[in-house]
């Protein structure tokens, strides 16, 4: 009992560092009910018809304090057209907006700036979508959110501080947010986990006994049918085809199962407020590296303008396509990782294996295969062949020798996706460790990477 | 046609030159004629049931010219002990010698020298064997020999010089005799080969499109098991159970298909009589080396006292063992090979990663293992984790960062094979490229190391 006190105190003095004050929650409920007004008002001037709704988790009390992110929802009827709804819909909104960008999801909306009668900047998105009549007749993604709103809203309330310690917890995990970047947990998803086991201990107790493959089903009718191909899967309430942790990779899935055993194993505030860490100096950086002989190196480039869950998974992927060219050509990997850090993208791999003799083998065909042995003998006519294994092999000269001469050269028949393609195409750099110059964001980048994700001084209370 | 004739002429060519002349003929039958009668005549003397034969290719006149090797077998009643074979067949072999050793193979047997009315010295092999009545009643392993000698005596009258064209060849490719070391061909093999295709060309062109498994079967009654393990199958006309071929390495036989295809597309009696390979000298080898940039390194101990084909299957099996002690602590092989030359027995590993970083990457069990994985981080509690592919990852210190020390230290955890594994007990070394100094058939055993094993030149006639 005594240890079940300790976690309940804890998460008492945590919720009371990050539950919005009477105050905050007055501020936020008065601009988001000014700019809902301020939209039907004008809707009905403009003779539009469509009506706004607040979501998110502004709308459900569940935002940790100070990071309020205001979502509006601007209802129009199902039988309007896509083009109409974008047309009307970013018109309404620009025009109620004292400043605005325009921005691009799944689906364009608008980011708008508003000013109170302090002067004091308030921002919110704005988004146009279909009043749908049931979340499974979709027009458009964006269109099954207010839907997912009315279930958390009529089922949340009592539990908002459980909410808000699972955010806090995996945020300082870093997996909280479903975002391409981080594969995490979305804010939907910690409201129905919640929902699931009614509290934020109850939810650690289970998950640190999570199997691969898990799954949560609330109104136990899911007929999810991607099985075995996701770590976590919760059934969404609202839709049951759709896996809600359906963007919970495996890793993060793992973290917070790893950081559920711990917390509950030696219950500390810091779980929820992780010490800030201080950037890595580019000496500090080179020091390191040689202290653990391996080499960077680092594909550098003009991050493409498009949003970070457009461009991560093409990082991704440009990653995975230059690890399997880096490791056919007979080097080794020990680890990679991608970012965007301000304007700059790159990929960084940390080597075992750099430089090759200029021998190599080459394999040739079995020298049981008469024909192809002959097309193989007359094209290495001029160098001697070895036996080995059944197979003729012959010795070629190694083209690269070097991980950075193979990377110069051979980059661009690596699979990079559209927009990493098109801005290497404009130029990148290929630096090995002594040649990367620190640019801003790569300090705390590569605090990170050495870091590791977990600091197992943790357990050591018990 | 007139390639045939170019063949035939070669065939011819090489016939004179390798074929015994009437006096090696008369020498060796008198030798052989002289040795039977005088161990009949003892037998008798000592009251001994036993009588001699001649056998091998002394016995059927398929000897290359200057490499008579005398076999004589002195058969004793299948009904005796082995004790009694052993010691009253020793008994009688040491008796009528002017000088011998004894040997053992898979059975013991005199090695026998008699000096000549002249003083001129010959040898000869005595094996005392049981006359058993049927070649699968074997008592012991060498009774099948008087079979077989009986079966080719009879058939191969007339074939002789086709069987010499073939030895020569196989010799000339490295891969005539089936001992351990080689793995190739052997005397009786080559006749069975003869017999079914009847000469020496109609093999080679068969050869050149034989493919894995390949069977010969000229009694058609073969009972064989082994299908699918040996690359080429020869029943035993004697012993339709057995594969005369079983010593035939994959690569052997790969290296007759090959020199076959060779030496039908441009034949020449270089095939017959390849050019004598200088020494490579300790210069040449670090030279070479330096310019491939790989890097060599031999654990070379005391030859033990046991015959070849006992030996080279230990030095075998420990050059796998090490490959996979080396390969399993993420260093790279090249090549390997072992041998024995003079009182030096060495295994040879060329490798093209022999340095590895300090760090290495600890894999650990899945994280949703709990069990395991709180073990896990119960042992590295002082480390920072990584949870990589939902598996814990540790960083640990590598413990060899060079490949000479794992193999100083790590080398007796190896399965090396008995007396291997008992002479290096008594002490080795390991010897990285320049620390290499050369004994006596070193520089042999490198130039073929080097030289690969078959040259394409000679496929440019065509």
């Amino acid at each position: 009992m005594r240890e079940e006190d300790g976690i309940k105190k804890i998460c008492e003095e945590v919720i009371e560092r990050i539950r919005p004050d009477e105050r905050e929650k007055n501020k936020v409920h008065a601009v988001i009910d000014f700019i809902i007004a301020k939209i039907n008002k004008k809707a009905s001037e403009m003779g539009i018809e469509a009506h706004a709704i607040s979501v998110g988790s502004t709308a459900r009390n569940t935002w940790v304090s100070g990071e309020a992110d205001i979502d509006i929802f601007i209802m129009f009827p199902a039988g309007i057209s896509e083009k109409d709804l974008k047309e009307k819909g970013l018109a309404l909104a620009k025009s109620i907006s004292d400043r605005y960008e325009e921005r691009y999801a799944s689906h364009p909306y608008i980011h708008a700036y508003f000013y109170d009668a302090e002067g004091r900047e308030h921002e919110a998105d704005l988004v146009p979508c279909f009043a749908v009549k049931d979340a499974s007749e979709l027009k458009s993604a964006v269109d099954r959110t207010p839907f997912h709103n009315e279930y958390i809203v009529r089922r949340i309330p009592g539990l908002e501080e459980e909410v808000l310690l699972l955010k806090q917890f995996l945020k300082s995990a870093g997996i909280y947010g479903s975002e391409q970047r981080r594969k995490g947990f979305s804010g939907y998803l910690c409201e129905l986990l919640i929902l699931r086991y009614s509290s934020f201990v109850e939810l650690l107790r289970n998950a640190s006994n999570w199997k691969y493959g898990e799954k949560i089903d609330i109104e136990g009718r899911g007929k999810y049918k991607g099985e075995g191909k996701d770590p976590l899967i919760v059934i969404d309430p609202v839709d049951p085809n759709r896996n809600v942790a359906a963007a919970v990779s495996l890793d993060s899935f793992c973290k917070l199962i790893d950081a559920a055993r711990d917390f509950l194993a030696c219950p500390d505030a810091s779980f929820f407020f992780p010490a800030r860490k201080k950037e890595m100096s580019e000496a500090e950086f080179v020091k390191l590296v040689k202290e653990r002989g391996t080499e960077f190196v680092m594909v550098l480039f003009e991050a493409p303008e498009v949003v970070e869950d457009i461009l991560f998974p093409q990082l991704r992927k440009a990653e995975a396509s230059v690890s399997n060219l880096i490791e056919r050509n007979e080097f080794r990997i020990y680890r990679s990782d991608v970012s965007v850090e301000g304007s700059k993208a790159f990929l960084i791999f940390e080597l075992l294996v750099w430089n090759l003799p200029p021998v190599k083998k080459h394999i040739g065909p079995p020298v049981t295969s008469k024909y192809h042995s002959e097309q193989f003998k007359r094209k290495y006519a001029s160098q001697s062949l070895l036996i080995e294994n059944g197979r003729y092999v012959v010795e070629v000269k190694r083209k690269y020798t070097d991980v950075v001469g193979l990377l110069k050269n051979e980059l661009r028949s690596c699979s990079l996706g559209k927009d990493v393609s098109a801005s290497i195409d404009r130029g990148y750099e290929v630096l090995r460790t002594e040649e990367i110059s620190f640019f801003d964001g790569l300090g705390s980048f590569f605090r990170d990477y050495f870091d590791f994700c977990f600091s197992t001084v943790r357990l050591e209370c018990s």
